[in-house]
């Protein structure tokens, strides 16, 4: 039951000798999600062990080249690799015509697999994905074109029946499923046993919300509040505020300040602007607003661990 | 007075967790030639500190994607960096139509400096580039979509004129500039001096050619005859032979006869197949056939040393 992102780029537009342009991997209950895909993202997974065949679904932020250079050499890979399931991607409505502008000159015709595209509006919030076990949707940003975060979204799995309580009241096997769900036990002599008191408290469903790139907004903040895991960007630090916001990008002060009032778990910065040979003092700049803040670096895994929701009994 | 071979990129078209697709940097007398331009050279290139700015001419062997999949990132950092000088791409004349069709969606039109496309065609030997230092030749290989090599050659330098001979002879400052350029010199009394007397040995320009991707074929064995550095494609061993044959790919026993018939001073294979976690078995059949063979591995710098010629006396 993994929510696990892994980072494969944390620079901005020019990468550094050690930083990659945006891509990362969020795995949730083995679906491997692929957020932003810049150049190099093909590397960055063969070198992180994730294998291209997990990779279904990539969802792309923006058209600016940082988030998606990586797209053709992917595609390539994942051609000559003979794959043969659907890539689906969400993303602007326009990459599709700049995958379809170039596929004559990079690909055979036709691709031994099909590349499904899921246009993503950036002005209001749409579920884009969704499955069994997880929800995603956007979150409309505020960038120099059109640019949409993601909320992914654990959805509540069903109840762990305890053991004991299954003995205790000789449940029979058709009545498990209800249980699980929810419900309530009636026992043969017609006694209600409250649902709490057959099952375990339940999980808490967990989230992650991806937030780049985007100038500074509280608009934001009604789709990533409590989120568990917030990951902004924060492309300058307040040496270069005004750069930042000419530029409509953040400053880690101000990715720390959206974290503090979403009331969100932990934040993890990034997009950092090559300028910076250390990350330090954006670090600290974040810190002052929002104490539990990370740098993102590649290769790092930030795990969302299950926790069960306190029950009023 | 360099001569020297960065290599940034040693996979063929999958690059895997340690080797990245085509790119190489040949320094001549610094001027820094940029050869192919697989994604992630630009991370490349920061990785082994040559700075982007010195990155004027770039020779694009073919247009399949591990070999041009870099540019679209290397020419939006050059935009961002605020580069104003000419950047001079050499390459099949499709390239520029393609810069020209993704141009709208990702860089800001006009970009701050000219691309200017010198077509290479890959039917016969052209001079592609020419300055005081350097000419550089195309060399026609034979691949699934046309394709060219290159091949680098240094050319002749000054006489390096003897010291002892300038005091001895005591020769005024007007007849230095005709030594140097190979004349005798005659002497106030109407004695000639031979030019041999009075310079040191010629430095023996030095020579690189780069070919790739390209089915065996001793057809191009007249453009690389005598080289100093033979770089040439090795993607498969002789496991793979039928499957190098089939995609127009050479083995490293291939290369490596190819290295012997042109009395190559040393060879260079690279651009392997994904297939191979050791490059070793490749290295011992090319070596079968040329003992002078090195492996490409990224970061590696190959240097060719200045000689003098030896000369008659």
């Amino acid at each position: 039951m993994s929510f696990t992102l892994t980072i494969l780029g944390s620079s901005s537009a020019v990468p550094t000798s050690s930083r990659y342009p945006a891509a990362h991997v969020l795995n949730v209950h083995e679906r491997y999600f692929l957020i932003d895909c810049g150049e190099g993202t093909q590397m960055q997974l063969r070198k992180n062990g994730i294998r291209f065949g997990k990779i279904n679904h990539i969802f792309i932020t923006h058209l600016h080249g940082d988030h998606i250079f990586g797209l053709f050499g992917m595609i390539s890979t994942l051609s000559l690799l003979g794959r043969t399931t659907d890539l689906h991607i969400y993303a602007n409505a326009k990459l599709k015509q700049i995958i379809e502008l170039v596929s004559p000159y990079f690909y055979e015709h036709p691709l031994p697999f099909n590349i499904v595209f899921h246009p993503s509006g950036s002005k209001r919030q749409q579920t884009i994905y969704e499955d069994e076990m997880v929800i995603v949707r956007t979150i409309p940003l505020k960038h120099r074109i059109p640019t949409t975060g993601f909320i992914f979204l654990e959805k509540e799995v069903q109840l762990n029946i305890r053991k004991d309580a299954v003995d205790y009241f000789n449940i029979p096997v058709k009545d498990i499923h209800s249980i699980k769900s929810g419900k309530d036990f009636v026992t043969p002599e017609g006694e209600t046993i409250p649902n709490h008191r057959l099952t375990l408290p339940p999980w808490k469903p967990r989230s992650l919300a991806y937030c780049s790139d985007t100038a500074y907004s509280e608009k934001i903040l009604k789709y990533v509040e409590n989120v568990d895991i917030l990951y902004h960007e924060a492309t300058y630090g307040d040496d270069m505020e005004k750069r930042a916001h000419e530029t409509l990008h953040t400053t880690a002060r101000e990715a720390g300040r959206i974290a503090r009032l979403a009331n969100a778990e932990k934040l993890i910065i990034g997009h950092f602007s090559a300028r910076y040979k250390s990350i330090l003092p954006l670090l600290k700049e974040a810190r002052e607003e929002f104490p539990e803040t990370f740098s993102a670096e590649e290769g790092e895994i930030h795990t969302i661990e299950r926790k069960r929701s306190k029950r009023d009994q």
